[in-house]
């Protein structure tokens, strides 16, 4: 039987939305939004979205028009009642009203802020300016909206078989992965993959592979929509604008070193157990941990995610010893480019040394290398980043010096003063 | 929306039915059909299942009142009024009104005849009997039958996921044969894999694969069905049956050896053209070939079914050339066990040396190989043979021995009289 109602409403939408409600989003935004909700409402933070992959010339695949109206058609959406009493109603972290009342209010009546687009040599220039609340919310659906929009703009026109042997193939490498992933014993791992996803409706169909393929060794997923519908755990904790707006806040140099410390000390103020993962890359790990303040050692996790993850896990676990805690009851988080092969690389490394947990992003839910002609389908590095805070830019060094941004002089001077030397910069593929 | 009609109206099938359609055969069935109806209509003949993948215990898995269920349903269907349109106004091999009219007459009135099935030793026995017009008409949906119960025996319990990327697996290999397909200059390739198929959904997916992925190098399906739904040729010509009952109702020993030429002579009193292609190797084809009458070599092709496909098309060329004919303007049909790889050496080998056709069967429409664990959804070799003929037992002897039938003794005359020596077995994959 034909369906004519549903072919008709179909038929009758203007776009095909990508983005389709507020929560389709990362939950550390959530988290994060809460922390600056409660004391930086007065903050006016910029984001601005970076192609780190030159040679994808987003502006050539991705339509100027088609691309606003996916933008603008997220500016009409608003927090639905269902999706309110899932953050009022559901445990986050095995705790039942992580969200305030006050900050769910504000989140209801919350409003995607306006952007401003342009294309300039190939690529496009997507910049969110106002209140830090707001326009951080820009960040997970602009950086889905554009590689959602390039992966429809290379399909356009495969034929119906081809289409159907591209998500063939597509679900074998996942599930090849996910094989891969049942025989590592006491594995913990959670999507991570939204903003660099291949589509919304792949990302959800990687996250039920993952529940049925892993049962519990999967933990849940970064996406709030995806993780309501699918009845797992919302999954993250906080991200480097946090320590990048504190720290170009700053005062003195002397403030500034202190300031990643400030984003801590308030970020327990707001939130315990498993949430309390420190990322302490933005301007270098090691000088982070070394002068880090005793209590940050009683934290429950480290999250690495620009090092080498061998390395960087071992010195988590040297920091841990030196500060006399035990490293198996500790937590590191590997987030960095994961793909399966580090993942068992990692495990088979810290076994029975530290509690491990993986984020694993793009290659989950983009791993589309070599399904399209000419690698047009290969997932790219497009980024959306605070740009600056109350009119001063930010700046991230980061453990890799390809990760780092911010005005040249202005990463000079903060590697002057977190003491980075020059380090080695490692290509980045996703 | 949920379509709620098309939910209850799936529900309240008592079964799922394999086989819906007296045209889910192969063409080649309706040929011989006719050839039978116009000759022999009063000859009895009896079909029997053979399963020569010992291992597989087709009765182990497959449930006995499922099958019983399944053959019933087979008798309750007829010739539909827009299939009987198809076979009297569509062009075959070129040629309008292929079927008379008495002929789609009979079919229209056809109910397939009873059945006699008994589990032995874990396999199952399955035989018909009756006027041979009747029972031809079991061998296909016998044997699509008990392959997709042993498909559905094997799969059932899987779950969501996992079967989604067992079928996109499948799917994948597929494809990547079509693309190594579609490198050949020159192709001509048809789909004769409905008896050994995974499943009717799967082949149509195949056929439908082929005609995106090959275009005019995808000739049609030996599926009447399918080829009726999808607008492509319906292809086949003539198998064993012809010979081996022909030769079993022969008086003595010289009528023997001449039975398999009256087929042909039979055989081309109905047909033209492309359909004028000489099996020759159920006795032998050396042995047939040299003693083929002068017009035999005026056909337009040979079928390779048991030989080594290198071998039997050089042996057909020599034939051609030491009857003062150009293989250039003859047709070698291969069509025994193929896969990719015979496909491409086959291809190379004859290039511009003659025309060549393939009949690609399982390894198109179920090749699951490795796809299950234990090898579960591997093809087997089940065939469904002419076992006697008016009371005498029939025999095919083969260009390999392992694809030998009929009663040991009864095999020994035949090698007698048909002067064929020992030769050496083959392995059958398919």
């Amino acid at each position: 039987m034909v369906d004519i109602a549903t072919r008709v409403y179909n038929h009758s939408w203007k776009i095909d939305p990508i983005v389709r409600s507020v929560l389709d989003t990362d939950f550390y935004k959530l988290l994060m939004g809460q922390t600056i909700y409660r004391r930086h409402r007065g903050v006016d933070v910029t984001f601005g979205v970076v192609n780190r992959t030159h040679r994808v010339r987003l502006a050539d695949i991705i339509d100027l028009g088609e691309l606003r109206e996916q933008l603008d058609h997220v500016r009409t959406l608003r927090l639905s009642r269902g999706e309110s009493t899932w953050l009022r109603g559901n445990t986050f972290y095995g705790k039942r009203q992580m969200f305030s009342a006050d900050f769910v209010g504000w989140l209801e009546g919350f409003r995607f802020p306006e952007y401003e687009l342009r294309e300039v040599d190939g690529q496009y220039e997507l910049t969110f300016h106002g209140p830090w609340i707001e326009t951080t919310m820009w960040e997970i659906p602009a950086l889905a909206i554009l590689n959602e929009l390039r992966s429809r703009g290379v399909t356009r026109g495969m034929g119906k078989f081809e289409l159907e042997v591209l998500y063939a193939r597509g679900m074998s490498r996942v599930w090849e992965k996910i094989e891969r992933l049942q025989r590592l014993p006491g594995l913990s791992i959670s999507d991570f993959g939204t903003r660099r996803r291949h589509g919304f409706l792949w990302q959800d169909w990687c996250v039920q592979a993952m529940q049925e393929g892993l049962g519990d060794a999967f933990l849940g997923t970064s996406n709030c929509l995806i993780a309501l519908r699918r009845e797992v755990e919302a999954i993250g904790t906080n991200a480097h604008e946090l320590p990048m707006v504190y720290t170009a806040l700053a005062g003195d140099e002397q403030d500034m070193l202190e300031a990643p410390y400030r984003v801590l000390s308030d970020w327990q103020e707001d939130y315990q157990g498993n949430l309390l993962v420190v990322l302490p890359d933005t301007y270098g790990t090691t000088r982070f941990l070394a002068h880090a303040p005793d209590w940050v050692s009683g934290w429950t996790g480290i999250r690495i995610d620009s090092k080498d993850p061998i390395e960087g896990g071992e010195e988590a676990c040297r920091f841990w010893l030196s500060r006399g805690e035990d490293p198996r009851e500790k937590l590191t988080i590997f987030s960095d480019g994961l793909d399966i092969e580090m993942i068992e690389r990692v495990h088979a490394h810290f076994a029975g040394r530290m509690r491990i947990g993986f984020g694993w992003g793009t290659l989950l839910t983009n791993d589309f290398r070599g399904l399209a002609p000419g690698g047009l389908l290969d997932p790219i590095s497009v980024v959306c980043k605070v740009i600056s805070a109350d009119g001063r830019p930010t700046v991230k060094l980061s453990d890799n010096p390809t990760k780092a941004t911010g005005p040249r002089r202005e990463v000079e001077r903060y590697q002057r003063v977190f003491d980075l030397d020059a380090r080695v910069p490692q290509p980045v593929l996703v």
